[in-house]
Order: structure tokens, then sequence, then C-alpha cells
């Protein structure tokens, strides 16, 4: 009865604790914040000339002036928002972009109301810098193939592809359960709060962009503003920091990739530019777990486990950072909004200090 | 001769004194900003079920999955980014909402790179509200037919307008000379940074939503869950809050209303619900100075004079704020990002002071 007792108090001091923890979190994230500066602005970008085709069918309406006319319009630029702390020249700027049906609000405030990665990473003085891809959010789309099928100028086929993913969809590919509206017992997610997640999820334009994405070119570009920056892209986006290296790698400081597929098909040439940067690659728990869906997580694991083997095989610094194998789980694809984001948080910025902070010369 | 210098010296000290006021403000805008919070949610959206039909044409691509499945996605949600002061609790939330081909980016930082009436407000203690119209930017729009003439399910004629203005478009509707590319000498739009202003113009889908606006009812339920608000459009938006109050009057506090047509057809009953809310209505300079282009900046100025005449006579607190007729000469259509945007904030936030704060009582 004693041993019983002895182990009960135990298993209850080892659930205090991080709710003690958490409490402490939730307090100091309550506490004011202090920004040095904050902003935004765009990157790339350039002009494309217009030429309007009159409106098929009937009249589209008392704005039709703004149609009529041929002219330039601006198109593949990308959307920064940004906030620096007091001591953010201490330390490398993160770039944050998300993935594929969302936009930067993945960063921000979560589905339950904590802060997000964005204000956890500033308040822990690092300057974080949000991007919406491009053809997404306030980055725009290009509009012109769709008012050109409009007018009869093209056929209707060769309309792109608007991806809307279903709460369906986006339930078995976020992992939030086996099956639509069946979470994991253990699911990390804040699963009661899903809806305001579905509102997050906004149509992916990804269709309409030239190769390569100039998303990909943007966030190199935006790298290389910052004097040195550390990339971090989410599923869709995921791969898009090395993608970006593969351009230019000259301020990329480092590579944090978070749950997508990795490409195993790089050139010795093209391992060996990606090895000379600090790379982590993050993934969650109940990675074969559902059933259905168009991922495989499964697969994008393994894609990945060989990567970091590329990486590390040509000297590289390369890190498969597998929450399960670090005996945290139940995280879902959403884990920046998991209710343990924090401590993946943590987690991430003692990657940051150990493998990219650490090569730095202190100012 | 001495006269001669006298006036020569009164004009230098009339000049040096603004650019003496412009430095003081610079260097305040650059002291660290101190939030008592921040974050975003989104308000209103519904779940509408969408049935993809099987593309036309050929494979689109590995991610054909996400389409192929019926199910819901959620429509008509308003993305709401804030940002609130350690006072702000003694003051009404702003509300601010952009027009139209443009997101809440208007309000941040203006393309010169000065800080924007976003966090000029939030500095001089007000909490801000940035929304994205509902079907742009963030907030996300209905895909389900465009996806639906892509299939051959609805035909082509009916596919939705999208408004993509042109350079060419945007410097006579937002006034930046009488001709493209020609600008106002005494223009107050930062000319020389035009470009970055041409990569805030974002397609515009509103011709996708339903009657009526959901950003209306948005706007309003906004205003409930702040427990009082102030509601500022601009342009395209620029009687969104007029709209919102009549189908809710009962948290909006007070109406901001910046370039726009009035309408003046309302209803008696009508004018008697706006009447009962301080309304403030701006206009910039060269009404009437514009050749060509879809926009009448004198009709809709005058429509406005009518609307705030029929407020007054309903016993109404509205203001028609000419600048010009307040001898400040030059504004733009976009004054909130003019070089003395400061300025006109300021005139607001007096106007707030005296006509909403005034009015409510002290915590």
């Amino acid at each position: 009865m004693l041993r019983r007792c002895t182990f009960a108090l135990a298993v209850v001091g080892s659930i205090v604790a991080p709710i003690s923890a958490q409490n402490q979190q939730r307090h100091d994230d309550k506490k004011p914040l202090v920004l040095a500066s904050q902003g935004s602005f765009f990157v790339g970008g350039e002009s494309k000339t217009v030429t309007p085709t009159p409106p098929a069918g009937g009249d589209p309406g008392p704005r039709a002036g703004l149609l009529a006319a041929p002219g330039e319009i601006t198109v593949n630029q990308m959307y920064v928002q940004y906030q620096i702390p007091p001591r953010g020249d201490q330390h490398v700027p993160v770039v944050m972009v998300h993935g594929c049906c969302l936009s930067s609000k993945t960063w921000e405030t979560t589905p339950d109301g904590r802060i997000g990665w964005s204000e956890y990473f500033v308040r822990k003085e690092r300057p974080v810098y949000l991007a919406d891809q491009v053809s997404r959010a306030r980055s725009g789309f290009d509009p012109t193939t769709f008012n050109a099928v409009r007018s009869g100028s093209v056929p209707p086929t060769q309309l792109p592809t608007i991806l809307a993913a279903t709460h369906q969809v986006a339930w078995t590919v976020f992992r939030f359960g086996p099956r639509f509206n069946e979470p994991f017992p253990d699911g990390q997610f804040p699963i009661e709060s899903v809806d305001e997640l579905y509102k997050q999820m906004i149509p992916d334009l990804n269709s309409v962009l030239p190769t390569p994405n100039p998303t990909w070119k943007n966030m190199a570009a935006l790298a290389v503003r910052l004097k040195g920056a550390i990339l971090m892209g989410h599923s869709e986006s995921g791969f898009f920091p090395e993608q970006a290296a593969l351009l230019d790698p000259t301020s990329i400081r480092g590579v944090i990739s978070i749950e997508m597929p990795c490409q195993t098909t790089l050139t010795p040439a093209q391992i060996s530019t990606l090895a000379k940067i600090p790379t982590l690659i993050m993934f969650g728990d109940h990675l074969g777990d559902v059933q259905g869906g168009p991922a495989n997580w499964a697969m994008s694991f393994e894609s990945c486990q060989k990567f970091v083997q590329q990486l590390k095989a040509a000297g590289g610094d390369a890190e498969m950072m597998h929450l399960p194998a670090l005996g945290i789980r139940g995280n879902s694809h959403m884990l920046m909004q998991d209710r343990n984001s924090s401590q993946l948080a943590d987690l991430v910025l003692a990657w940051i200090d150990k493998h990219v902070e650490a090569r730095k010369p202190k100012k």
C-alpha cells in the first residue's frame, strides 16, 4: 500500500511539474511585449503587362472600368511582416513560411488562444519575419489566366487549379486522428478549437506560379537583405529553405524544415551546397496512424531520414528531430499550434543556439 | 529690403517648425513599442459543403487528392490582427478596414518606410484591429465557382470577375497626379516609392461574395465582441462602417469613412440609426484634378456632403473633414500613406477624443 501511494505521488509529481511550468509560461506570455521595431515590406516582384479583353456575358458591375484598359500589374512579390525585440541584434533573424492552404496566421495566436511561435520567438529575443507565400494572402496572386478564361480567350480547361482543402482532408493530413472527427487519445492539437484552424485555411493558388517558385528566390533574397537569416518552412513550404539555398546560399545561416517530403535525388553538388548550412528537420507523432488522405507521412519521414544521412555523409551538421524519439508524444502536423507548442519552440531555440548562434561571432 | 528679409525669415520659420515637429515625430516613432498584448483571430465564417467534380483536362499534379473528395470548407470568415497598448483599456478600440485591391498592409509601414496609422494609433494608446476584408488576403475566399468552371459544370461566362487594378488605374484612382507618371507638384504621396504601393495591390475577389457583403456583418460582430469599437473604412470599404451599423449598431461607438461615394438614398429610419453614431468623413485634395479613370471623386465628395447634411438634419454628430478646407494641401486617396500621414492621424485622434471618447464614461 505504501509502495502504491509512493507511486501515485510520483505520478502526481510528474503531472504537477509540467502544469506548473505551463502556468509560469502563460504568466510570462502575459507580460508586456517590448519591441525595438516592427513593420512590413515586400521582397521581389516584377511588372507584368496585362491586356484585358472585354468580359464575356453581361455587365460585370460599376467597377468594370478598372478592368478595361491595358497596363501593368505587379506579380511574384512576397509580403513580409516583422517584429524585432530590443536585443534582437544579438541574434540571427528567423524567417517563418507557412504551408499549403494556410497563411502566416499559422505562426500567430493558436486556435485555442495561446501565443504562437512568432510572438514566442520574439519574447526569446529573436527577430521574426513572417512571409506570406507568393500567390497567397497579402502577397496576392497573378489573376491573368482566370480573367483570360472569363473573356473566352483561353479555354476553361486551362483554368489553374485552386486547392481548397476540406475539413475532412485537413483532419487526416494534419493527423488529428485516425479518421475524420475521431481524435487520437494522446493528440496534442487543441482539437476543441479545430473550427478556428479551419478558418485559417484559405485557397492555395500555387498552381499559377512560374517555375521555379518565386517564393524560393524571395526567401534567399530576404536572407541577403537581413545580412543572414534562418529560414523555416512547414509542410508545402517545408523544403523551401533548401530550395532557397540551392538558388543562393550566401546569407542562409540555418535551415529548419518541418514535416514535408524531402528530395532525395539532389546531385552531389547540391548536397554539398546544403551540407554547409546547419539543418534541422522536425517530425511529430502518429506518422503512420492515419487512414487515407493525400499525405503519406511515414514515407515523407523516410525520405527526410535519407536526406539527413546524405547531408551528414557530405560533412553537414544535420539533425532529424523526431519528437517521439525524444519521448514527446501525440504531436500533429500543426505542431506549432499543438498544446506543447512552447516546449517545441524551446527545442528549436536550443538547436539554433547550439548549431547556428554558436557559430556566429558575438557582436 | 528689411521688410523683405523679415518676410523671408517668417517663411523660413514656418517651414522649419513642421520639419522640427516631423523630426520629433520620427524620433518618437523609433522609441521601443510596448504592447499589453497582440494576436489574431477570425470573426464569422460558416461551413459550406463542396462536391468536387473530376478536373477536366490532364493531371493537375500530385496534390489532386486534396481536391477529389467531397467535404466542408469554411467561407466568409474575416481575419483580424490586433495590438493593444498598455493603457489601451482607457480608450475605444479602432478597427481599420482597407480598400479595393489592397489588404491590411494599407495601415502598416508606408511605401517610403515610415510607420503606418496602425502603429501610430497604438503608440497613441489606442487598441487597433486590422481586418482583411472577407475574400481578400488572410481571410481567404470561396473558390467553388472557379473550380466548377474548371471541371466544366459551370460555363466560363459565370467565372467571377477578379479585379486587378493596373499601375495606370491606381495612379489616377489614387490621385497621384493628373496623368499616369505625372505627379501633382504639391502631392503628398511619397511618389518615389510608388512601386512599393503597387506591390500592395492584390486581386480583389469581392465579386464572389454573397449579398449583403459578409464583411459588414463581421465588422458589426467585431464591435460587439470588443464591447464597443470605432469602425474605419477606406475607399471600397469607406461606407462599410455605415453598412455594418445598419445591420447592428449596438456596439459601434464611432464611424470614420475615408474617401468613397456615400449612399444618399437611405430611408429616414436608416438615417436615424446612423445619426446616433458620431461620424467623420475625410477627403483629400485634387478631387477634380485627375483626367480619366474609373473614379469620380468630385461626385463622391458631393454625395458625402449630402450624406453629412442628412445625418445633421436627423440630429447626428457628423463632420466632413475636407483637408484643403483646413489648409492641408496635396493629399492623395492613400492619405494614410501620404508624407503628412501622422498629422492626419492626429486630426483623426483629436476627432475621436472629442466626439467619441468624451461621450464615454471613464473607467
